[in-house]
């Protein structure tokens, strides 16, 4: 078994961990940590976890930490990095949820997050956890940086255009809404159900951090620099990333549904709908699934692809476990067959 | 391995009873039927099934079902009492989601549903499937009436008190609020997201068809008649039933908690919370589980019982693939570990 | 012009006053106090007000609100307490829409709001502003107690009961449903939407503050003690009340439609809809209004009453524009047109 | 006071229309039909109207309706050009809601809307409602075609960028997001709560009705040929739509703010908001008001508009009463103050 931490389980991604992992067949809960939650019963603050997982949270330990085969780490932007070169040298694997390794200048982290990163030399190590791109390096790594919400919806939708180079890299346009799941489990008031229920817009159209990410990998798929728009709204519901992606085609022959039924043939989790399909964010709900399609409105020179994923799991914890799979050499859907909860 | 058919799978507990037997480890679903949706692949009426059931509608046929260990009946009511009779002399199980075996005496079901009964001789071998009474009785049975779900969750709720004897059974209210689901995936104008969003309303308080039925199972548990006030609402929300339950004390020393905590000490779905709790419908939803809560208010003379439920899972589906664990001699959770969806 | 302020205008009693006088054809808004948001435009925080009120935020400062005829109290509770001498002294008239002067005696007031009174003499003078029971009064009065959102809902239900004497007062069970914004506009994790959202639950059964205020005034109206128990449950929705009442009737033969009519046949904001009727909170939404519907299930001997408002007007804001309009002798509808917003 | 006649007064927009009708200074509600409904009480349907609104639904009947002043059609698509011509000889004015006159050529009518058109000869008299572009032509007008919901977020947000000629006119997306009753009061499947509800897709992504309306706007603006991508979503919440606009700027140097400042500077029903701002849905519930935001991400070439109105309300029944308004020389703002409803 492998013995698994969580480092700051007390928000979205991490009970999410915790509901994924405590049903993994080959995966013990080992430790989980919380400075404020210190001493208090997982199942008391997740009541959806009793009887089911029997851990307590402690304080954040290295010590302690060091005596599992990998740790997650669930916590605010800036947190994994402090501990990641202990960790490693302790032979522990890491896979960190926040951004810490994501970006891999470090100056490009410290201008969008802003603060000085604590170990830039381990950037060149991380490996960005997008296993549709980067499942080799993600099997041999010791350090994953696994990609965002919004990076994974947008990623696996403009990748086959991009790779194919069908479309023009200066075009792309990334209309993305989520459930307000992806601003996290913290006390503020724009996120309450007065605020964001039955309200709709978008927010940080002049900068938004996720935009470096998705540039950054889609300028190395498609092997030049991109441009992309990139607009975040917030939709009233809780799960769900509906990414709605535009571009302007420069081949106009290309075979759209085949390119992309094509290059997501054998993915486990990327599932490629028929044509005129509109995929709902409530297919995936809880489950490690992308699903696509692809539109040429009124035949034209814009190609329009719809990209839906649950935030909170391939966009989160069911992508850390997926990338957990790879790195300890089990299957890759181990832990993760759920079927969607629908209605 | 057993083979398992579904009858009428087009609505929500239909497309339940395909999540949770599709990754049943000892079941094989062999068929599922729909008049309606004849030919169409089940996958493209409920995408969160896609890659994960590969099965197409077919025309409801008794020669077809009969090849079936058992058929569940995910039909409205009067649908499975047609066909009961020639499956079971066929040697196949039946569980009926719907009521027609539910009442005990065919005068009563004519009365509450309207039509006449089709096998009434049935309805004395009929087994009311609530495994927390009913466990041995289960396990002999050929056909199981599987219980609704707002009496799921009010009789959990009264029955430790009922059975102790500690409460005035002609003083009992059940204040009932039940996620939209519970009215089915029909087209009717009522339960539109503009309709039924953002709103909050009370229903069938004059009479509601699981008055009786609720009624029928607190009375065999109490041993004499009792007398109940049961009030519905509608709430906002897709999945859960949270009942909130009334009865005034007859012996004021009794210890709530302990006689709670007794009377379902050994099962495994219905859990106890500790005393001051208020169990959230959410910390059920998708699984298949009864949390429950006891008060008494100001120290005075009425109990106040909290039960919630998701009403597709141990409302409905969950506690349909219960029971055919139970008839089939399966551990009773195999199949249902799943843990709640939260958020 | 009546010259109105508000102090402590950023919450949900403050914008829905804002939007209810600026539109109030007698009332001219003068002044609006908050410490926090000092110097921010009111329409910065509440874009719906944006061209609608000019105003900005200004600290307290009595100085300021002596200039006021009324001053409107959206505080938390505690606030109000400490300026009310030194502006009825200054003459103007006070409406407090929090709890400070609802309990009668300062004792109470006291176990049941952790605090000591700040001016305990002021509560004999202090009118409840519940136009339906106390208009004379209200009239007369400088200072008014406005009702809290569940005792307001819960009174109109019980109160025509009560006042015939045709139930036992020992047997009052009020199972109450808020939308969460009578939670307030505060920073707290447990009203997130992702936390209350496809959720429902019940608080505060041990023992809730409205309570004693609902007792209190149901005793008042009874002439004799009541006995209640009182249930409050968070819906996933934003406005609204619905209270679900239960009595035992004492005279079988009294014609409870007839009883509820009559009580509130000249009541401009109170509906009694005919028999059978479920009232929705959605029909009350943006009004100030109270819908019932009475009922007898089953002839039995328990009286059903269905009561529901916005908790935010009549519940709050509206309601004290009503009493606005009794204390300066304008007509009590002024300003309160309002249809309900459906859908 | 104007007679107004409603013809189909059964969905959403004929329930706003009653509504914002029923406290108009200058109208009365004189008769309003429904072929199925007939007999009805009005506010027995829509009980929000319970005690405002004291009509009944009649059959629709040309003799009747000649009585009226005006004559509004919140009908589906095909129905107003039946009796328009009977109705515009009697001197009664039209203004017709839904599509019918929309479209300025009638074979590309028939060609969106499947049907042949009834009155092409009307089309060239019809006025497009949109008071922002032709408030001249609307005042002297008999028959005005009412915009549809998207067509008015969209158009207004696209207008000030296409009449200063600073974007390419064929780089036009508009990817708008709808609230679910635009999708009207009918009984189906898909706007049902427990489908729409926590949940969010595109749809008719390959051709939406609204499309050759918007292009066909635009490009009167525009004053040649525009090129649009049009991607409309379902949001889960009742009311409001959000558009987000997309272009290409080929004049780097304009000052976006100020232009669309100068062109809604005497605008009483568009709100252009402060650089950097993101505009809210639930900012104009209710309330008949356009909002507005402008960007230019990054500095870069394209700028990014957001648009937000309710859809029954400027969407739909808001702007028909200030078509109407314009048309009886009332002030235009008569009858629609209204402040949004926030939370």
């Amino acid at each position: 078994m492998i013995k698994a931490g969580i480092v700051g389980g007390t928000g979205y991604t991490g009970v999410e961990l915790l509901r994924l992992l405590a049903l993994h067949p080959a995966v013990e809960l080992a430790v989980i940590t919380s400075r404020g939650e210190k001493g208090r019963r997982v199942s008391e603050l997740f009541p959806n976890l009793r009887g089911r997982v029997d851990l307590a949270f402690v304080e954040p330990d290295n010590a302690v930490l060091k005596g599992c085969d990998v740790v997650f780490f669930a916590t605010p932007n800036g947190t994994a990095m402090k501990s990641a070169a202990a960790l490693l040298k302790a032979g522990v694997k890491i896979i960190d949820l926040a951004a810490d390794f994501r970006l891999r200048r470090a100056e490009d982290w410290e201008q969008w997050y802003g603060m000085p990163h604590a170990c830039p030399e381990l950037l060149v190590e991380a490996v960005y956890g997008l296993p549709e791109v980067n499942r080799a390096a993600i099997r041999a790594a010791r350090l994953i940086a696994n990609p965002g919400c919004y990076p994974t919806a947008v990623q696996l939708g403009f990748l086959p255009l991009l790779e194919a180079g069908v479309v023009d890299p200066h075009s792309l346009i990334a209309d993305a809404k989520s459930g307000v799941s992806g601003a996290g489990r913290k006390a503020e008031v724009g996120i309450l159900l007065c605020e964001a229920g039955d309200n709709f817009k978008a927010y940080g159209v002049p900068a938004h951090r996720h935009l470096p990410e998705i540039r950054q990998g889609l300028t190395t798929v498609a092997g030049r620099l991109v441009d992309l728009v990139f607009v975040p709204h917030l939709t009233p519901m809780i799960r769900g990333i509906h990414a709605t992606l535009y571009a302007t085609l420069t081949d106009p022959d290309v075979d759209l549904q085949a390119l992309f039924e094509r290059r997501y043939a054998g993915e486990p989790f990327v599932d490629v709908l028929p044509p005129k399909s509109h995929p709902e964010t409530r297919s995936v709900r809880g489950a490690n699934q992308c699903r696509l399609a692809v539109h040429r409105p009124q035949n034209g020179k814009t190609v329009v692809v719809l990209s839906v994923i649950d935030n909170l799991v391939k966009g989160a914890a069911g992508q850390a476990v997926q990338n957990m799979n790879l790195m300890f050499g089990l299957p890759e859907t181990a832990g993760l067959e759920q079927i969607a909860l629908l209605p």
